[in-house]
């Protein structure tokens, strides 16, 4: 047998190696399923903070999977409330600092300026956060409207069934980590149009609501967000930001995420492992057969 | 078969209804295996806002499971580096206003003051938080010291294993909802001293540091932590602050966390799924024979 003592001396002192921003290659010690040991490389998902500042004044801080930051921010923005407009934002920029990387700052567009009192209120987001520096009850609830039924959005059993296969091919290699959430905007064919992956569950969806908004997309009242976890009221009022009216995820709803969703006009889907699922809101939107 | 979307308005309309407080029994329609809808009661995790104030002060506001909410209040101070010691805490107490449930008051001890400087740093926590509020980089870090190598704390093998079907025991029917997760305190000889459960992972474990702490437990430098799901740099932090050498999880842990546990000379297992699991950091810990 190797000396695996001597093994965690090499691990302790191993300086941690980045062969990709999301994924981080580390030696590990591994106990197989035959009981026998193995020293090897083990992928790990990067986990690192992110500050969000408007101009100079620091927003918030979040600890997310490095990548598209700058839709991060703006999915972060928008799913608080603090930026509906597009044109609000002008540019992102990184500070000339140490940790640069991990810094984002929103550019205002010339002349605009936010709330800061509401600003104020958000001291930080975290791995999987959204209700960020609320520190009143009262302040938990963003306040939008909720999704219109002028038009009928349906989607059709076989699609929605269809979904997680889906986002599993969109995920790729950064799925093998295990340690990674995805989101993803579907449109009501089935057709992905934005994936993206984070270590929390939140900041995914940030990010492709962030994306969604910097291209100008949002409402997504014709979408569908998809998540690999759980539905936690957050999730809920995040889609509910970008105007989507369908969401699903993988896993468990909450009672807070289920109520939100019945009274915000939203569908809420859980347990989505095919063939089954349970819906938990507004079924009228699913074509059953 | 029923008409469900007339179920819908059902559901849209039921009051929510609460078996157990960490439980919630609602309604659903599930679509089963072979494609039959169900229209069914179907238990929920309770996710419900909680507000921390100490004295007047409204400190940090967490997504929670009810229940354990003193605790909850306690370790989080005690987590994020506010209070060490136990005589700084009087008593705790409710406010005679709405949404009492939702807010615990910690009540000092007579003449102790808190650095509100550093309380205030503080904005919200979330469903799984615990860098709250630190709203710059270099914050984030608690120093809180690492592990001391003075003693020798070592698990064996065969207990390590055993873990992850005691904590499921100590969990029971609240389990069920598949939304939960749970952190369990064990000592050297696999005994399950604290267990507590929460819709956020970083509750649960405030939830048992909190417990211990009131218990004057602390620091647990002869027991294990084990967390039912990801391992990230918050979790082994909390960890740190309670003094545990031992962190194990079921699921995957962060580069942040492994590198934290590294500098921390905590023991960092994850993929804690018998007979394997991963060693991160520290093997000299876990008597392999």
């Amino acid at each position: 047998m190797k000396d695996f003592h001597q093994a965690d001396d090499i691990m302790a002192g191993k300086p941690f190696h980045m062969k990709d921003p999301g994924i981080g290659s580390e030696k590990i010690i591994r106990r197989k399923r035959d009981g026998e040991l193995d020293y090897r490389p083990d992928d790990l998902t990067v986990e690192e903070p992110l500050e969000i500042r408007i101009g100079r004044k620091a927003l918030a801080t979040t600890m997310r999977t490095p990548g598209h930051d700058e839709e991060l921010a703006a999915g972060f923005l928008v799913s608080e409330g603090i930026v509906r407009m597009r044109d609000k934002i002008d540019k992102f920029s990184r500070p000339q600092s140490e940790h640069s990387e991990n810094i984002v700052i929103v550019e205002l567009g010339a002349g605009i300026k936010l709330k800061l009192s509401s600003v104020q209120r958000f001291g930080t987001i975290s791995t999987s956060c959204g209700i960020c520096g609320k520190n009143s009850i009262a302040a938990i609830r963003q306040n939008f409207p909720p999704i219109a039924s002028v038009q009928k959005v349906r989607i059709d059993i076989g699609i929605l069934l269809s979904l997680p296969a889906l986002l599993q091919k969109q995920q790729g290699d950064f799925a093998r980590t295990g340690g990674i959430h995805a989101a993803g905007i579907f449109d009501l064919n089935g057709e992905p149009k934005i994936v993206r992956e984070d270590i929390g569950r939140h900041n995914a969806v940030d990010k492709v609501i962030g994306r969604a908004f910097l291209d100008e997309l949002l409402p997504l009242d014709r979408h569908i967000l998809l998540v690999s976890g759980r539905a936690s009221f957050e999730i809920m009022q995040k889609a509910l930001s970008g105007g989507i009216p369908i969401v699903a995820s993988v896993s468990a709803p909450s009672t807070l995420a289920m109520n939100f969703a019945r009274e915000s006009n939203q569908t809420l889907i859980g347990f989505l492992r095919p063939p089954s699922f349970n819906i938990y809101s507004h079924i009228e939107r699913v074509i059953l057969k």
